[in-house]
């Protein structure tokens, strides 16, 4: 379980009184999550999730809690971030840098239908919209950058066809170039665990601290790596991908340049999850507490992408 | 029933596409409220309610929504308003300033008990404690300054004895002065259709549109005349009243002259209240849709508070 900052009942209280939500009538630590420590916080007001963040630098977190705010006054279901009575989103809690933020009802899915994929195409296509008028930029903190520095560090621990595979894609995505592809925030990491489903609609979308500005078309292409392989495979599958797409160009048409990207920003989000699984794998920080993801999963699907051609809309 | 100005499907559909709010499912008039066409609106996202302002002045609007969107983020319960694509609160619709705002679960109570009474003195507190960093000002609408106006213009409908309770309170008001109240934002009309019950907790107050910039206290009177009334009376229950009060309390803890200043504040709101009635009865405006409320509910409010002392806390 990730909690790395435990927060008494005593502590939780002093610090609610700071915020105009009520008291405290409950505090359950949340196992899942690697990067920061996670309570259920619920109040005589309503349900809360407490994050205290551990290794995210402290000058992004605004970026994040903002853009969180910016899309939920949007109406896009993500968490609201709740202002303190000094109006700050951002405060501190136990040393850390804490915020809370609204929680949201629904559950993730583990098998999406083509209608799923459909309805999570049609929600990026709103928060992209939405997000075009967020002013703030951070760089996509696991773009280009960050794959040559983790390459660097893992290329040690592969075998060689590993290596060949890995040396080749950096090669290959140094070679695209897409500067007139429509770009904004993205969320880059909305797998299946972080949608919410409520009864066949989505009911949020959480865990913004991977977002950045990159092009919209890669935020669909992590998607698609999750959300539409084939069974216990690492294929698209077709129906699942062309849902997605076909949910997404029903709220925002794809750009031209978008169709003849979409192989490239495939093989890139395998590239980026391969890279930070092999990286927590073979690197594990000290006193991180939960074990890694196999990396071996994104492998295949990115050799996949290498060999297969994607399936697009028609 | 008040709808001033209809909109059709076809022109809430195309409306609806300069925001991020999915696509419209249903669209129902709302019958009550005499002061804007109000509709409530269904999405494939959420619920929502679309008010077009009938009379409010244009540039007073965003004190309005900014305020609800403060209060939103902050976690009070109150209706928060969705920013366009052109991260707009204030749009436009069929030549009407209108805006659209998330629409609250749970009922209005006919009535309420001393518990109910307590949760709505305790979320008055936190309302007003999230509203002190609002940095926005508009006079109290319905402040003295409109006392007088609107005196002018009924006088001439009342009876004697009409006359001279109205002449002398608003002698007696004009002669209160209360600089170092605790002030702020104030919703000025938060009755009890204007408040949402959901399982016995407040899920929603509504209707801001009298808000305004006064003394905190002032919002308190305004709810113990239309919440703690002894059955089919005008006198205050002082059950229910303390209630109230303790919940006010619980959260912001009440100056010394809060407590001096009540019953001048009680027979203000009372005041100002039976004034808008006469004034909505013997003078409504050309168009107005609903029947005026009798005025005379408030004139015994005023009379009884006018003679009897007002329960406070202890």
């Amino acid at each position: 379980m990730s909690v790395y900052t435990p927060v008494s009942e005593g502590e939780l209280a002093a610090w609610l009184a700071n915020y105009s939500v009520g008291t405290p009538v409950a505090c359950e630590p949340i196992k899942a999550g690697i990067e920061n420590t996670n309570y259920f916080v619920t109040t005589s007001q309503g349900r809360y999730v407490l994050t205290l963040f551990e290794r995210l630098p402290a000058e992004e977190l605004p970026f994040y809690l903002n853009l969180m705010a910016h899309l939920a006054r949007h109406g896009i279901p993500c968490p609201a971030p709740i202002a303190d009575l000094q109006d700050r989103y951002l405060q501190r809690l136990n040393g850390k840098p804490a915020a809370l933020v609204t929680r949201l009802p629904g559950r993730s899915l583990e098998r999406p239908s083509e209608r799923d994929c459909a309805e999570l195409g049609a929600l990026l296509g709103r928060m992209h919209l939405a997000g075009r008028s967020y002013p703030e930029y951070l760089e996509n903190p696991r773009g280009p950058k960050w794959w040559r520095f983790a390459a660097k560090e893992v290329m040690p621990f592969l075998d060689s066809p590993q290596q060949e595979l890995l040396s080749k894609e950096l090669q290959f995505q140094s070679e695209q170039r897409f500067p007139d592809l429509p770009r904004g925030p993205v969320h880059a990491d909305l797998f299946r665990d972080n949608t919410l489903f409520d009864d066949g609609r989505i009911s949020g979308v959480i865990d913004f601290y991977f977002a950045g500005v990159d092009c919209l078309l890669y935020d669909i292409a992590v998607c698609a790596n999750d959300w539409c392989l084939e069974e216990g495979g690492a294929a698209l599958d077709a129906g699942r991908a062309r849902a997605l797409l076909g949910g997404c160009q029903s709220v925002r048409p794809f750009a031209p340049l978008e169709r003849s990207a979409w192989s490239a920003m495939l093989r890139a989000a395998a590239l980026r999850f391969w890279l930070s699984r092999l990286y927590d794998y073979h690197l594990p920080r000290p006193g991180m507490l939960v074990h890694a993801h196999d990396p071996e999963h994104f492998r295949r699907i990115l050799d996949e992408r290498v060999r297969a051609k994607a399936p697009w809309l028609t």
